[in-house]
């Protein structure tokens, strides 16, 4: 892959994605001592960089392939985007989702109408029921980030941000699967002077450190951590691309995670879910030496459940 | 006072507030049938639009003035927002807040430089407090709504607004003490086929709509309402604009508030306050007859405590 599939990628998927602004807070400009950008993915359509994605790979289908529809399993922010973009383009989406997902991950991803079809909370299970689905229905699996179409979707977040603030010295993005933290390397080096890529992780959840240490991809055992878009593993066509172009990972934990989420909340008004505290953290915190630098930080989803604050909130009702 | 007022406030303070952003959400567009369009002041600097008020009050002190310093009593936004003014303009902030305001409040207006002095919580102690710094200090009181350059101030927000967007067929805005929506309404008069201009306010909270409806401006009771911003009675150079530019004023129930409030926070990954959620309500439950309609909507602000919700965030910890 080359940042050339990136352009093109975002020439197919301009006319369907927001593109989204970057903001700024003076709180973090004072600990950068220049200026963070924040790309507001949580602010794309299906609140979630995914989009992207799934735009761009559900754009490439043949219209045989259209006709059969989409798959996915996940329970996460990718199945809400494919069923989205499925939804714009007039196609059939099946998500296989465990029947432990929280009702409100199952009501979003139906309202965006696909079609939920439930299995028990294993990967086996999971990988079984997609593949029967695909063998009933020749459904096309469109996976989460383990997929060329994918990561450079995900990648146009970066190349809109390049675009709009010039030149960088960092750009930090979370690190699950690692469909995200690719596409934005790649992407940086679009640029004659490219930006140091910085991959940030929940300790709790480090395959992809332990990985870029040891220079062999090692699958997550048991994730622990509050960022539940980073709980999964590594992707086989992601690793390579991080060894080649990330600067390094860096590890964020859980008080970590929830004191710049909760920092972004109430200085900048923005929802953001976990995970994309995971990659505020390391410049707020400055457990990474970026001072006197221009840094891009992608803000990379807003998808939180936040009707227990409401029940709170109704609890209280004067 | 003239929508030329507003044009020259709008001038004056440019340079210190953020020109904040307008933003869409497909749902409210299939509600109204036609555009929601939000101005988002929670985006504000100190989160709120008062602060657009509180610089243009703050730019037409004399040197004079400007030397003794400016004080006035809130325990809300206003405070924050001159606080934050006063310190960009160099100039001495006494904010005299009562005993009851919680903690958060008055280490948000005491992060943005100004005195804290505490009184009372009751009307007569907050007034003779304010007189008691007045006469030591010489402080120029700033209140908070009932003062043209206020109102002048918070009627650039729709200005903006309306510059950005074009024709409106409505604005809505929400009514505490008056200074927003009566410069609101004066902005839409620069306007040749001017918005129609609706007043939202709490039903626990109604002193703006019985005012209105009868005609003589009575003062609020006990307000009961969520919106904390909205609890305040309505001014004396407010309401006469109202009534003169004001198409109707709407109550909306507490229940409305916290719905309005749940879906722009799920929606648009906004954090807004209740006061800002009464304004959202009567497009959102369609209890204003305006579909087809082109509509401005004013988030007011975003100045939330959520450090409950993340309190309960860090008790669930994995």
């Amino acid at each position: 892959m080359t940042s050339e599939d990136l352009r093109e990628a975002h020439e197919r998927i301009r006319g369907l994605i927001h593109r989204t602004p970057v903001m700024t807070s003076a709180t973090l400009d004072r600990e950068s001592g220049k200026g963070v950008f924040l790309k507001c993915e949580n602010l794309q359509r299906g609140g979630a960089f995914k989009f992207r994605g799934a735009c761009n790979a559900i754009l490439q289908l043949t219209a045989e392939e259209r006709a059969r529809g989409v798959v996915t399993h996940s329970s996460g922010n990718h199945a809400q985007a494919l069923a989205l973009a499925a939804r714009l383009n007039g196609i059939a989406c099946r998500v296989v989702m465990p029947t432990s997902a929280p009702e409100v991950k199952r009501q979003a991803t139906r309202g965006y109408g696909a079609e939920i079809i439930p299995c028990e909370p294993t990967l086996e299970a999971r990988l079984a029921t997609a593949a029967r689905v695909i063998a009933k229905t020749g459904a096309v699996m469109i996976p989460p980030y383990d997929d060329d179409r994918i990561i450079a979707g995900a990648g146009t977040a970066a190349l809109e941000l390049l675009d709009e603030v010039g030149e960088l010295d960092a750009i930090l993005a979370p690190v699950g699967g690692g469909g995200l933290i690719s596409g934005t390397a790649l992407a940086a080096q679009t640029e004659a002077r490219p930006p140091r890529v910085f991959g940030c992780e929940p300790a709790g959840a480090d395959d992809a450190y332990r990985s870029f240490k040891s220079g062999v991809r090692v699958t997550q055992a048991t994730p622990h951590t509050i960022a539940d878009g980073l709980r999964t593993t590594l992707g086989a066509r992601n690793f390579p691309i991080i060894r080649q172009y990330v600067a390094d990972i860096v590890l964020v934990s859980e008080e970590e995670i929830l004191g710049a989420m909760q920092f972004i909340w109430e200085r900048t008004k923005l929802i953001i879910e976990p995970s994309s505290a995971v990659a505020v953290a390391p410049v707020l915190f400055r457990t990474l030496n970026l001072c006197g630098q221009r840094i891009g930080v992608i803000l990379s989803g807003g998808n939180v459940d936040v009707s227990e604050y409401f029940a709170l909130m109704r609890g209280k009702r004067v």
